[in-house]
């Protein structure tokens, strides 16, 4: 296996980005953590401090660190979950040929070289983090979090403007372990750290912290493979995914998804009925809970944090599709609605929800309650269907809940502008605060080739609504599978989309790039602009196009103008007039209240 | 001239798009008006009749039409204008070296071949479309815009959902010309159409219309030639741009704007102020009133179809930009800023606006009053600065008004989500309900080269909310100039922000080009999808990049869940079933309002 391994040894993206360098801060209740944050140091013109960013992706962007997928990332929550004694390894399932889809020597992904024990809850107790925040407990997760959600708030205290409409959230100037424990404890966010993927490092997702994005990758019976995948995930959170979906189907799924959870620091997710799908050679009909079963229970020991569960997918909902649109485009959902209909019973993952919260609760795997009757199309957008299976969420929530269980809720989809608000709103309601995480929502259906656009429309705004996590779409939505390129474009894409959102609710932090970013503009410092800017890549090429020499990186105008025109030089000389003619106290005056408007001829000019 | 002209005609983009064909509609009151549309068949097995689109494209997309660049497009409202018998040809002002900014020989681009004869009002007349309106007289004009904002309403009655929140648009079910009439005679509405720009096909801009978009062009003292600004306006118009803005500065700026308008179906703006500087040697304190007016008669007699004004930049609202982030980024805000400041007295722009009005009404030049203090970045958003200059904004309206004038307001800039909708009240409040004319707003200051989006974001937003026309953003705002396909990209962007405005606010017939396409998803008609698309080349080519084989075009499944997924193939499963089933029944049971809710453990399953 191992010189097998070797051969197919992803190459990945590693390196820093410009200007920038990783830090670690230790926390103080648990000195043993170390934060990583992205420090992105400014001209030495500027007279500023670096501006500190939140990082999302690991040991990849630091030079210090040796990668090596073969070996996978360090475990630096191991000791953290083995100190708390309420667990115990054990041997495990074993791994069977269905599990990769029955794939053979050429064909098959090798395994992954290293085999960790897995780890499970001892006698039946509650592992998760919501147990713990219900016992009054910080746990060294809690406490990572909290420094990792202020970014550099501390260092920029003035900055700390409180502005925005937060519709409800309420986000503190300042964020304590204390109140991550709360927010969990509530139900308000989650953190998806399943006890087998010890190498996470600790995220939250919630409203009343930073919005968070989800990229999806995965093979699929058409195309891709192992080495593409891993490096698709290192990929995405190099450019910002604060979480990675794997939604592999077809073969060798089972050591795909080992490949990638072992070298994520990111928590990952799944549709664990895709690869039960696989394990019945794809007959929704033969789809058991046994099956089903046997499948979370090899997941949750390989360490997957989320799972998408459709289980709101009921038997009787299934006749308000029919007269859709666009019918169910949720995959998940039309296998069960499939499977309902063919058996004419309620839904397996609905009649077993109980025993589903077990297995979570033994290993700490967050629930993604699946819509799986969300629109497909503006049409369908807010329809009977879609609301029906929110209420059963609602109720599956308080079920979860009762266990011990971490939950967030999974929503629309083709939603036009108006209708966005309608499903934040009835979210929050019906589901008591769970943490709710969106697909776009795509604001109009008629730009394929472009749904990362009117889908990051409908994300910013929702997002400023009140969604956690923004599950992100790249331009090859609906049209094919988004290659690297591809997923580079949707993750910045709804990074933007996830930070306006953040400004828009006031969060006092989020305004400090903006401004950094804004007097770098103002004062020609180019390679400031670049660096500061959420693809540095990108922004130094467009410039370059334009104006490629070095010179140019210094020059005190740019292409748009030119020397002549460029508003921001003419902006300095007034700037500098102002100094000399006194104008700063003119304008503090007319800031005072000061007859600021004059109408027509009541100045001597205008007579 | 001829020879060197023809040696440097612009090669254009010309053809249909795929599946379009261009179809004309007649006046009823006007016979003799064709409205152009587009039209695009779909798939027969589809059973659907052809959807009709806006079409902005002109003759370009007509394979009837030959196009001859270096003799311009048929004057088609040349007879409209001269049978009204309130104007009259005259010699005109003289071509002088300083209008191409004394470039000669080789550097001089050759003067458009075709010389008409420019026409002005008799004796102060107002021969605008506001002094029509306001006299009860249904122009050509109206009756033409009137059939084009409808589309297809008449033919799709049936898909006429009323829905959406307009913000207090009213948005008639059927677009009337005695409607139209009716707007543009309130304020509410202009039609950009100088008499010297016959060429133009009638547009509107208004918020109780479809959303419009503004495409900018324009060679800089760096970079760019007249054969590449002509094709970015053909290019430009091609994927939808209502308007475009000629922004050239440096040399040959009157020759290049000749060869555009000439060639433009769509109207186009300008901002003289920046020629203007080109006659004083870039000097901003060496402007006069007098070199300025010589330029609003030069660009009046080309064609130009609305100027950008910024009379609003005050000598007393500068002092308001001092503490600013980004001080004043508009050029010609910042141009004005720098005259009052050196000369220490009020602007010749709002001292001479009363005679600025005259040369407008005599040739019909609109009003885009320009926003010289918008916010150039997040911090300075909605600031002091900026809503003085708006309430001088609202007091030019009314000048304008008063002398007949037709206006529309310009408006920012960078604006986080939450601050939006206070710039568009306000606007609305203090200008009257004259149109609304943004750029962008950019929601965030952290993403340069992904500004289309950073501001997709906001025009969406601002657009629903009331904003008649959107001015696009392409990738390489604040970086450099943009190029053909930027300008595409741009263009797209804004038509999804700007249609995601109208299905938002409620126009009856936004919503049939979406549900077309939703359908033709449903059903697996990939041809049909691809051509409903804004970008049929690029769905196609993404598409193709997965699923190459001309087979898959025809696959009832795609390269995202392979065949066993597809949720969309599993959904006609079920709707086969249903109909066995009886299930439609049971469905429109649950519509009536049958116990569609059941808690867990009252279904049998459930026990």
């Amino acid at each position: 296996m191992n010189i097998a391994a070797q051969k197919l040894t992803p190459t990945v993206t590693t390196g820093a980005l410009p200007a920038s360098r990783k830090i670690h801060i230790a926390g103080e209740q648990h000195p043993e953590i170390r934060v990583p944050m992205r420090e992105i140091s400014l001209h030495p013109t500027s007279g500023e401090p670096p501006v500190i960013v939140y990082d999302a992706s690991g040991a990849y962007t630091d030079p210090n660190h040796i990668v090596a997928i073969e070996s996978g990332l360090p475990r630096l929550r191991e000791s953290w979950i083995t100190a708390r004694g309420d667990t115990e390894d054990y041997d495990g399932r074993h791994i069977r040929p269905e599990d990769n889809g029955f794939a053979t020597g050429e064909r098959l992904t090798p395994e992954f070289p290293v085999r960790n024990r897995p780890r499970r809850a001892k006698d039946g107790k509650a592992v998760t983090q919501l147990a713990y925040a219900r016992a009054g407990i910080i746990t060294p997760e809690m406490e990572f979090i909290a420094i990792r959600e202020n970014l550099g708030r501390k260092a920029a205290k003035d900055a700390l403007v409180r502005d925005g409409d937060s519709f409800g959230a309420h986000i503190p100037d300042f964020v304590t372990p204390e109140f991550v424990r709360q927010e969990v404890a509530s139900g308000r966010a989650i953190i998806p750290a399943n006890i087998n993927h010890p190498e996470a490092e600790p995220m939250i997702i919630g409203r009343n912290f930073l919005v968070k994005i989800n990229a999806n990758i995965g093979n699929s019976a058409v195309t891709s493979s192992m080495a593409e995948e891993v490096e698709k995930m290192v990929w995405a959170i190099r450019w910002g995914a604060d979480t990675v979906m794997d939604l592999s189907t077809g073969r060798n799924i089972h050591n795909i998804r080992e490949w990638i959870v072992r070298n994520s620091p990111v928590p990952i997710g799944t549709v664990p009925l895709y690869q039960a799908l696989e394990k019945v050679n794809g007959i929704a009909e033969d789809l058991t809970w046994e099956v089903f079963r046997d499948t979370l229970i090899e997941q949750a020991e390989q360490g997957v944090d989320y799972f998408t569960i459709h289980a709101g997918v009921r038997l009787h909902y299934i006749p308000l599709t029919v007269n859709r649109v666009t019918g169910i485009v949720s995959r998940g959902g039309s296998i069960m609605a499939k499977w309902c209909l063919h058996h004419h019973r309620e839904s397996f993952l609905y009649e077993h929800f109980e025993e589903i919260c077990d297995i979570c609760r033994a290993y700490d795997v967050s629930f993604s309650l699946g819509d799986g009757l969300r629109p497909g199309s503006i049409a369908d957008a807010n329809d009977a269907a879609q609301f029906a299976e929110l209420e059963t969420l609602g109720e599956l929530t308080q079920i979860a809940w009762a266990r011990d269980c971490q939950v967030m809720i999974e929503g629309p989809g083709h939603v036009p502008m108006h209708k966005i608000k309608e499903n934040m709103d009835k979210q929050l309601k019906t589901c008591g605060e769970a943490p709710f995480y969106t697909l776009g929502p795509l604001t109009t259906d008629i730009a394929p080739g472009y749904d990362h656009i009117t889908s990051g429309i409908g994300a910013a705004m929702i997002g400023w609504f009140g969604t956690a996590m923004l599950c992100y779409v790249t331009p090859k939505e609906h049209l094919g599978l988004p290659d690297r390129n591809d997923v580079k474009v949707g993750v910045i894409t709804y990074k933007i989309a996830a930070h306006a959102a953040d400004l828009a609710k006031g969060h006092p932090a989020a305004k400090i790039r903006d401004d950094a970013l804004s007097r770098a503009r103002f004062e020609f410092r180019w390679e400031d602009q670049f660096n500061l800017s959420l693809d540095p890549e990108t922004a130094r090429s467009y410039h370059d196009e334009t104006l490629p020499k070095e010179a140019h990186k210094v020059a005190h105008f740019c292409s748009m103008c030119g020397p002549k025109f460029c508003s921001m030089r003419i902006s300095h000389d007034i700037r500098a007039e102002a100094q000399k003619e006194g104008l700063e106290a003119m304008a503090a005056k007319f800031r005072e209240g000061g007859d600021l408007y004059m109408p027509l001829g009541t100045t001597p000019a205008g007579e």
